[in-house]
């Protein structure tokens, strides 16, 4: 019954959205009376905490998944691309999940049980990300000089900006995972690849301009 | 008297918030009564599109400047950097200023005029990326595979997620401004220094990791 509850809180607010949502719209996502859900959570607010710390859960689920699996497993760029990628993908829900999402983060300033969960998801993604940075200086597919703290912290932003963008403006969420690729190639590959055709094995491509 | 109300909505704004802001409030910032706002503004909703619109003239007014001035006039590096952290700026206000800035973007998926309003600042912020890269192709001092359109959006997104995560999470936006100096001279410079110490004039460094 819990999992039922978070299934439909998460249905409510992409339907509703967080400001409007209230406990009978989580309820009519289910077969329960609203006493029912009122048994297991006191309100709103703390069913959203409770919410958010199960999407939490998913979140590091699916954050260890990319090294887990055997695809990719042995090449740190295309991990680090799975890894944006997986929060940036367009899903039937994503406009309206986004849209939820982004009133949670705007909350956050008020609320400071929703601003240490949004932390954790903060910390654990920037943590990922340079985790999977770090192997890829270590293995000789990014630049030595490439500081896996600051392109942790720089991609965190840029998600964060994609999510935003989305929902504000309706950026599409395709185009902002996209254009990772390039800043990867670029910004971060050792053998920087002056065509976005280049892959980890392609020769070495002196960029520096002697022209 | 619209000038004075137009900055004492910003004032409640970063003292209120967006959600919890009334007209009473913005009366408070200034010697007029709360008939007296009507009498200019229908409502909460009809002001804030005023805010918006006299913001984004001030936005247009600041896009424009750095090109203008005579410092870094002839570095498309530096007015890039400037053009980023003009947004990326800490200032007194700025924690209730973006606070209040994602409240407005978390309601826009639920407002038309709010949405248009944003995408203005969206395009325009964009396009003045896209021309000062545009400026640092066609001068050599970005490399000549680099896309304006990309990087304008690129940096769009990045700019909506550095203003977002000091919202919502508190990562400085200092942080974020400087973050991107590690991004120009890596991804779009021509010269490519390695160490974040190179200027402009730097000598050629071959970054292709041929060790």
């Amino acid at each position: 019954t819990p999992t039922e509850i978070l299934d439909a809180t998460h249905s409510a607010l992409c339907d509703h959205g967080y400001a409007e949502l209230t406990m009978q719209d989580i309820a009519d996502q289910t077969d329960l009376c609203k006493a029912s859900i009122h048994y297991h959570y006191d309100g709103k607010h703390d069913l959203l905490l409770a919410y958010l710390d199960h999407l939490y859960e998913q979140f590091e689920d699916r954050l260890s998944a990319p090294a887990d699996e055997g695809r990719h497993a042995d090449d740190p760029a295309a991990r680090l691309r799975s890894l944006i990628t997986s929060l940036l993908t367009e899903r039937s829900d994503a406009p309206a999940f986004q849209t939820a999402l982004l009133e949670i983060k705007a909350q956050s300033p008020y609320d400071d049980a929703f601003r240490e969960r949004l932390r954790r998801f903060d910390d654990a993604f920037a943590e990922a990300v340079r985790e999977v940075v770090a192997e890829g200086v270590a293995d000789g597919t990014f630049h030595e000089d490439v500081d896996p703290d600051a392109v942790a912290s720089f991609l965190t932003t840029y998600v964060n900006g994609a999510q935003t963008r989305h929902a504000a403006v309706g950026h599409p969420l395709d185009d902002s995972a996209a254009a990772v690729d390039a800043y990867i190639d670029r910004a971060l590959r050792a053998d920087q690849p002056t065509s976005t055709g280049g892959g980890p094995s392609s020769e070495t491509v002196d960029v520096g301009g002697t022209e």
